[in-house]
């Protein structure tokens, strides 16, 4: 199943928000419709939004066939729908480089943009499960945060899929999924994912994850990435840092799954990354709030990098660019 | 204003469950409503429940008046309502070596033990702002963690106490309070505290504090503790020690304000304390899930341990024992 994709003309995708409740499918033929699904998490994960993007501009093309001024507005619209996955505006220019062949040739290359991801899941999923059985050996009790499964990356995922490709292999022996405040998409989607998957699990609460690790209950962090630094510094989900922090000193390896279409050596580091505030209302409704929704996690930290194309080992002195 | 105290014949508490919505005062005069009130975290905060434990002793002293067994049995599960704070055993005996005395003079030793709290919050304050001017200068932004407000410890409070005197003093450049899942002792009762006491804040996931750390939005993180052991180790809400790897990293003051009856010389290390599991319903309806209720912050990153009676400088190779 993917859970976003090209159906008879139009966008379909699982409704993010509604998870666990309910299944439900949105389809979405406007751009801004597709913007503001973005902007309300109904689609999430760099590389479903990478995805996302590259269908929003092939939409773009088709709506505004006739406007060349509302077509360029709606492609910047879509590229800055959110401002710090790199996923999101790569898909998007990628599409839009198409825009002079015609909206038959920037739905090629949506789909283009799509179908790589999926075969960069299924990549990454193998490559990540050989490196996790070598650094944590045959059982591993692994603590994954956010949500990194197939709803973030089309099918399969990313960490998670790698997660998934270990249960296959009979090397999972836990999984503690962090609820990962203030929307729960570890504690509503990731646990949902696992579900589907027939994978037991826990959920804790974000904070405990690294007490966890002092406990001994936990061999391995893997994770997803939103933003890669040339540097290798991590821009992911916050409470990343604080799993990092954990990790390290616990003396467990930090492992990061994603594609390389996350990773940005045009941005040098992680203090070069614009992060996104998502105001008071999604923290509490009655007082004021800071609401970081990604943080840096600095390459010093990191043990591994996994792409679908290489293991960039950040603890042997390695970097991305 | 008390938070908790006893009235005419009967314990009567502010129940913070109830909070922010609705300032709701329970009246108590059984024993077993009062270990129900504990364990629902109507009444909770280290000192609170030190104070609760003797009171709950009171009661028992006239409910089992004519009933021996009943009485050493309510004692028992008085003392052992929550495993981790040693406040309430510690109130409970305390109050419980009067029992030959009559219940008067049980009563006359719950109202001492509430009377040093209230003293001791009102010393913590003045000790903790000093330390804190001393730490940070004149205009600190602080973090805190979970509730050590006046509803932790009948008035004043521990650490909120402090930021409480640093407002007063107009040291007081911000607050970050963190929410504290699962149970959100921050989001509600700090938050609550603070907007009786006219002092701005800004709520934060606690995945979040290590990151705000990085970015420079913190000088100082202050927060109580539930138990601290001879050798410096604390016991706290679970969060404390991914805040602490968070202050370390970013080189800041990380600080526990706590009373001597939280001090537990017996204790000799974290490691010998039961940690309360608290159970999958608190933080997901829907899942498994593994639910810590307090971690260990090892005395190595903590700076210092404000008490009624000295500053235990652990920066400085001190220790409480």
């Amino acid at each position: 199943m993917r859970t976003i994709d090209w159906v008879d003309g139009a966008v379909e995708l699982i409704d993010q928000t509604a998870l666990p409740a309910e299944l439900r499918i949105l389809r979405i033929s406007a751009v801004d419709d597709l913007i503001a699904a973005i902007r309300t998490l109904a689609v999430r994960g760099a590389p479903a939004l990478g995805v996302a993007g590259a269908f929003g501009v092939a939409l773009a093309a088709r709506q505004f066939a006739a406007d060349a001024d509302g077509l360029a507005d709606a492609v910047r619209r879509m590229e800055s729908a959110r401002p710090t996955a790199v996923n999101l505006a790569r898909g998007a220019r990628r599409a839009a480089a198409k825009l002079p062949d015609g909206p038959e040739a920037v739905l090629r290359e949506a789909c283009a943009v799509r179908d790589e991801e999926i075969a960069a899941s299924e990549a990454m999923a193998a490559r990540g499960a050989d490196l996790m059985v070598e650094l944590c050996g045959s059982r591993a009790r692994l603590l994954t945060h956010c949500n990194t499964g197939a709803l973030a990356a089309v099918t399969v995922g990313t960490a998670l899929g790698v997660v998934g490709e270990l249960h296959k292999r009979g090397a999972l022996a836990g999984v503690i999924a962090s609820e990962t405040r203030p929307l729960l998409q570890g504690a509503r989607l990731t646990a949902w994912e696992l579900t589907q998957w027939g994978i037991d699990f826990r959920v804790a609460v974000d904070s405990a994850g690294p007490f966890l690790m002092a406990r001994g209950e936990v061999d391995a962090i893997i994770l997803g990435a939103d933003r890669i630094c040339a540097n290798g510094d991590v821009i992911n989900k916050i409470g990343t840092y604080a799993h990092a922090l954990g990790a390290r000193r616990a003396a467990l390896p930090f492992v990061v799954v994603a594609p390389e279409s996350t990773v940005d050596l045009a941005t040098p580091d992680g203090a070069a990354v614009e992060i996104e505030d998502r105001g008071a209302a999604e923290v509490t409704g009655y007082s004021a709030a800071v609401n970081p929704a990604f943080d840096i996690t600095p390459h010093d930290l990191v043990t591994a990098i996994v792409t679908e194309r290489r293991v960039i080992r950040l603890d042997r002195g390695e970097s991305p660019g």
